[in-house]
């Protein structure tokens, strides 16, 4: 056994072409856990997500959170030169990712097929909105797109209002998982056989692979599933209830709960109520127990409900938002605030690592990079470039 | 260079101890990327989803799409018989996989401690509501609760409407995701330093982390992030439209998305429009120019609007329903659908493989299991047990 290493992904050597969400995500995924990465960004204006809210000290925190544990050069891509450079850190790297419209690295002439002739047993990711081939292949996409399309939205809201998409760019979030999970088995694989390949991740693909049965609920019965609110569709009663201050989530799938939260609701006569006696009879009497639960939770406040329901052991739920969340025992029990100093903006706090390593955990080492921080060292010690060649290319508008 | 493999994760094996979603969609991530999945269920019932909507001929699609490429064995893990030969199982296994409340393994004799004694280098993950840590890691938690308590719910739906939920359980999906990327980074890391561990991961953990820069917002600018709808928060026009049959979905985060979409409307006078000069301006009038748009969207169907707006490359999206997305095109390019033949059931289409390698693609190669259709073979092949000691097992109810 070789000693124990500081993340499960030390030594892995990733170049990264991503801007904005999705592949910004995958990386920092790869980053935390200890992963080697430099970012390219265009001279000048950097990644869009630099010019992102929230500011501080004209700093972005939407720049600062998702690309923290990363080194950050200048290149401009489209300068014969600066193609070199990246070829010559493409040469360099187990794992290449970009998430450029299908067809842009091939234009740049830095796609897999490029790449792998001088880099054989090279991992290459790209992340689209549609994938790199079918017939939405170059459409332009964005986050609220791949909700629409990939089947999310339709199923999301309340059944008498439009749909509505998920708050935060979720489909982004999803394909950029996936993507984590796609280079590290391709990584495996490598391992393995020597082999290196192309991973193709879109995001209409993977929302709509997040359905549940939704899919199959279609496929194998021919219904069209519908928005549901807050209601679950096979159990009762599940759904979101009023208090007198917000809204409690009471969530019971069986008889046992649904006993326990009526004890709790001390109506231990709907326990033989002929019209509640079963999960199924529930579900198809709610909109008679609906009220009832209401009528009960409207009484109390959100904090007495999900007291006395966690003491009873009933699924319950405040719906927390922000503020509460960065307040929250459990979220700080789990590190998952941490505080990043960047040099211009001080002290920043963003999420945390969400998954928990009990003998390589990953690791917060350095904050966000500065636009072309870390060019001149990237090139030196990756490159083996001199401070004259450096500045030459520098004065060429190469960096 | 060795042969080409199957799948990526050839050769691993897995014994997998999840019900439900968020754990056995982790482990059909790595099932149906070529791994070795060993599913354990309690005889008699076996996995709850068996009983969960939709079914045919008695089957559930919800276990058939998420059980595919799983060997299935039924064990009594409470017996002691039940118990040793999930350790012996354990000792055949690279990773182990389980997603009971906290402490449940520990009670069964199978947590990690147990099992790393008898198998040094296993790698162990824990999916679990809250996590194995911290001051909630005791409560109950259905996926509702976590999209709640993981302030997802708080900032989706709209401004003047009660928070919703996505109505899929993405909080599992998103959890079971997060794990199969931690369990590939720590295979990965096995087979650097020939070192196993333990990977706790929480969906409250995991929702968290994919909320955009609205952690960010609050812990930098004290300003709570609120519902918006389909509204984008830095951008206009970039929303939901009204349509004559539905909505559809129009984004330009930029001058030249706008000038593309005001052209297509025949309203170039816009352009100029001094409350529209800017993305910022346009942000700030949004309650003049949202009519505007949905005056020209609300003459045209969403088929129209579609072509018309990806004709000119400004991104734009119907909102595909289920069966709209199981027709779809691109869907159907991707291989997004796929077909399974179940001895039961018959054919049964069930979503793809949501991510595509070049080399070692993904594949499906058997229906799920029906209940302990794989125990004979199992404990056959793996443990060594002879037609006699299975027998035997069976008559005692340990399987």
């Amino acid at each position: 056994m070789k000693t124990v290493v500081a993340g499960p992904l030390q030594g892995i050597k990733v170049l990264d072409f991503t801007r904005v969400y999705s592949g910004p995500y995958c990386t920092m995924l790869l980053a935390d856990l200890g992963a080697e990465i430099v970012k390219i960004e265009m001279p000048k204006n950097g990644d869009d997500t630099r010019h992102f809210l929230p500011f501080k000290n004209n700093e972005s925190g939407y720049y600062m959170y998702l690309n923290r544990n990363k080194q950050g050069i200048t290149l401009d891509l489209k300068n014969d030169r600066g193609r070199e450079i990246a070829l010559d850190l493409a040469k360099w790297a187990d794992v290449v990712v970009e998430n450029y419209s299908p067809g842009t690295m091939k234009r740049l002439g830095l796609d897999y097929e490029t790449i792998r002739k001088i880099n054989p047993n090279v991992i290459y990711g790209s992340i689209s909105g549609f994938g790199q081939t079918g017939p939405y292949r170059d459409r332009v996409a964005y986050d609220a797109v791949a909700q629409a399309m990939g089947g999310l939205m339709s199923v999301t809201g309340y059944p008498d209002h439009p749909p509505v998409k998920v708050g935060p760019s979720i489909a982004d979030a999803n394909a950029g998982i996936h993507m984590a999970y796609a280079l590290m088995a391709a990584l495996y694989c490598r391992e393995k056989t020597g082999q290196g390949q192309y991973v193709d991740v879109s995001m209409m693909d993977t929302v709509f692979s997040i359905l549940e049965n939704f899919v199959v609920q279609y496929t194998m019965t021919g219904i069209v599933p519908q928005r549901a609110g807050n209601e679950n569709l096979a159990s009762a009663p599940f759904d979101a209830y009023p208090t007198i201050d917000d809204y409690v989530i009471i969530a019971t799938a069986n008889d046992n709960l649904f006993h326990k939260l009526v004890r709790v609701m001390e109506r231990e006569d709907l326990i033989t109520d002929e019209r509640f006696v079963t999960n199924l009879k529930r579900k198809q009497n709610y909109s008679q127990l609906k009220p009832l639960i209401s009528g009960w939770t409207e009484k109390h406040t959100t904090e007495e409900v999900t007291e006395l329901l966690v003491h009873a052991r009933v699924p319950v739920a405040p719906i927390l938002t922000i503020d509460q969340l960065v307040d929250d025992p459990q979220i700080k029990a789990r590190d998952m605030l941490v505080e990043i100093d960047h040099p211009i903006a001080g002290k920043v706090t963003t999420p945390g690592i969400p998954v928990k390593f009990s003998e390589t955990p990953g690791t917060i080492r350095t904050a966000a990079p500065m636009l072309g921080q870390h060019t001149d060292v990237v090139l030196t010690k990756i490159l083996g470039l001199t401070p004259a060649e450096i500045a030459e290319l520098r004065n060429a508008a190469v960096l």
